[in-house]
């Protein structure tokens, strides 16, 4: 057995959250798109079995932004071209923000837990068995990403879970935000060795 | 325990193949360099301790765009603005061909296995934990990954060991390249749950 678990993904979203992340220094700011991690992202997310991506970002045109890319991949001649990338798309959410997300997710289920992720060692994490085990639970769980330096403390203060970083070799903790993202929904979801 | 395996990781040479690969029809074709994969690559690369990454294209446009983008990170202005990105692209070299891979990593090693990777299912594949056992054993270790749509079947032949594709939901199996890489090293080199 070796497909991603349907009944695990059918509980989680993603969101990849560009309002409030941090900069380099430390401040809380809003980050920019980046097409290639809408792209990444839904195609990860497809691979996987999750049904919801949301983008969150406040900003109206980087919002039409999304929705432009998505639309030319799902309707537009990209649909036609490659089939794939309408399928990936086809799950991409733009919000506001991360209360309209949760409300979006609230219209099925009563509870949403926040998982968290991060590059930051810190003592409250829980390894992934343990979270696997956590998504076995009631209600739906939607799994943030950040942009930027990471999500803003305001939103990890809002966590029902945080999720240990990914361990380099001697520390090194600067992966992509797709490649962290691929590889997280992999320990989630993959299959169990 | 949770570092990527260091013993494992050092006996394996990652490479990203731009030649030869197929194109969407099929044919036999020599792809561009994305940028972008340049760095994703050697991102997750210096993330699982693997010390060399392989860049291999015989356009020698390509090779020098390849070559200065690593030297603005690791000499240049980017070196002082970004340390991590710095030592994450001191692992790329740039070679000719998959020959001149080899003959690189022969100076350090008898023997070099060419372990190949793929989006298509086939009966000859291995499974992950299989393939971390074939890991344990002597020589080096290359891990090959095809750009545009995948390694050549002229590559696929001279495979000592094909790993078994990413299952996707539904089998669909479009992930990014360096998505997919990212989590391939993962179940190859990251901690076993």
């Amino acid at each position: 057995m070796s497909a991603p678990d349907a009944n695990l993904a059918a509980k989680l979203a993603v969101a990849l959250v560009h309002h409030p992340v941090l900069n380099r220094r430390g401040e809380e700011v809003t980050s920019s798109v980046t097409t290639i991690d809408v792209h990444d992202f839904a195609r990860t997310c497809r691979t996987y079995g999750v049904k919801d991506l949301f983008i969150i970002t406040p900003i109206k045109t980087q919002q039409r932004l999304v929705e432009r890319l998505s639309r030319h991949w799902t309707e537009g001649y990209g649909a036609e071209f490659n089939p794939s990338r309408k399928e990936a798309l086809t799950c991409v959410k733009v919000v506001d923000s991360l209360d309209d997300m949760i409300d979006n997710l609230k219209l099925a289920a009563s509870a949403v837990t926040l998982v968290t992720t991060g590059a930051k060692r810190s003592e409250a994490v829980v390894g992934y068995s343990e979270a696997r085990r956590v998504l076995e639970g009631d209600g739906r769980f939607a799994l943030l990403f950040g942009t930027g330096h990471g999500l803003a403390p305001q939103v990890m203060n809002r966590a029902g879970l945080r999720l240990a970083p990914i361990e380099g070799a001697d520390r090194f903790n600067h992966l992509p935000v797709r490649c962290a993202a691929a590889i997280i929904l992999d320990r989630l979801l993959g299959p169990k060795n």
